[in-house]
């Protein structure tokens, strides 16, 4: 019930997040629900294509694809006004993200893969549908670049495969993932905190 | 019969589409055989790999290969002749588009889809090997930005669901489906007609 | 045990490749990591999704990715001194080439597939990971602008395959294939053979 929640503010929030960028590169409506579509729900089909779990997450519920066409077309009609709801939107997506790391690990336990490999599935769900929003906007990846997005997801996967070592109800490490992916992302923003620079100038 | 000599048509038409962009990036041979290749099977490898389809399609079938390796060849050869057919590589393109919309909903359907990613496959199959083209040779893809191009096929497989609501024979929706997809995109290119534009200026 | 040392060779040069690359744009070390993992894993990525060999190859094999890993910590590290590698690195490449090319053909022949497929598959098994960083980094990917790369992958491919109709051992057309690789690859850099152009200027 709080987990649809999430999973629908945070869809919006990856959706906005898509029709903000396509529109910066002034693409037509269909170009911009397209993005706006890769945006929300990339991540989560990459996972699936690399683990086999096909038909594609989306393509057999298709409350994601009822909520991208609504979020669209409200992002369009009041396009003007998004900025105002910038803090909702980093909050959202920031939450967003934290879920849809946590079930692209579950995706990757159900598959029988090794703690590192639902990581790097966890990250992939909530960080590669930007990445493929950038690739078709003609950019090099945003999460490549700068801020901490990506690291956040990792370590809150390693947070949660530490907390199962331990007997506890298996709900704890998974609310205590998302909610440290949560924070550690806010405290990253708040205080801008980057990655460690690998250049000497 | 009909449909066989229909998709070696469309076939081609997308392999010299891709050759055109390809040498337009002045691509080496094997640059300009691999666009060639994505631009014709790209939308339909997408279709398969998200549906589960594996081997994906032109992996069993090939016969396309074998086209798109002639035409790329002829293309090459005659480059310099290949803009007196304009016209009828528009014309094979939108017969092709009519068609392979309709290959894509059927595999949807083969799936056990709704209706509406059924037409999301179609348009799919119809579409994203021009949009894989894009991305390869650097370039926002051409679709999101102008023309009346994956709305024609969004509409063409709107009218085929809707028909089928009648007790008809199966072949009449399908073939109307590509009739109307043909001459929508044909009516559109006449008279200019583009998607609304959602910029101030 | 021979195959083992060039897997494990072959991984660490095209991984190398990605840092050169991913270093080249600036990014961050996540970007860095992602763009090494992708050169070396993503072909074999690619050919896996598409014959629906899943999960993937580097999701049941964690050594790869340990092995990149280490290699981009290295690289990082010693970022300034692997030019005077490039040599080596050169060499390595060329002989992971030639043994991916061998392990993807032998994917297809798994898969039932033909030899013109398994080519296929064999040559975005050695090439492709190189094209998803080039994407990845904004460029049009250097194996579609110079260099005889892919061209010796499908020759060499061929020659295991004519070799396939002689009654040996079959282990010597799989050893002569990569071998035939390795001395094409060489013999084109040092004589700087390129594809014959199709432009008049």
């Amino acid at each position: 019930m709080l987990y649809s929640l999430i999973d629908i503010l945070g869809t919006i929030a990856f959706a906005i997040s898509g029709v903000l960028v396509a529109m910066d590169k002034r693409l037509d409506v269909f170009g911009v629900f397209i993005i706006a579509f890769v945006t929300a729900v990339g991540g989560g089909t990459l996972r699936d294509v690399l683990i086999g779990n096909t038909p594609v997450g989306w393509m057999t519920q298709p409350n994601y694809t009822i909520i991208i066409i609504i979020t669209v077309i409200f992002s369009i009609l009041f396009a003007g006004r998004l900025k105002h709801f910038r803090k909702s939107l980093f909050l959202f997506d920031t939450i967003g993200i934290g879920l849809y790391t946590m079930v692209g690990i579950q995706k990757g336990l159900d598959a029988g893969l090794l703690p590192i490999m639902c990581i790097a599935l966890g990250t992939m769900t909530a960080c590669f549908g930007g990445v493929i929003r950038d690739i078709l906007c003609n950019e090099i990846p945003v999460i490549f670049r700068k801020e901490i997005y990506a690291t956040v997801c990792i370590l809150g996967g390693g947070i949660y495969f530490l907390m199962l070592q331990f007997p506890v109800n298996p709900d704890i490490p998974y609310i205590t993932g998302i909610i440290c992916i949560i924070v550690l992302r806010l405290l990253a923003v708040k205080f801008k905190i980057a990655l460690p620079s690998i250049y000497n100038k």
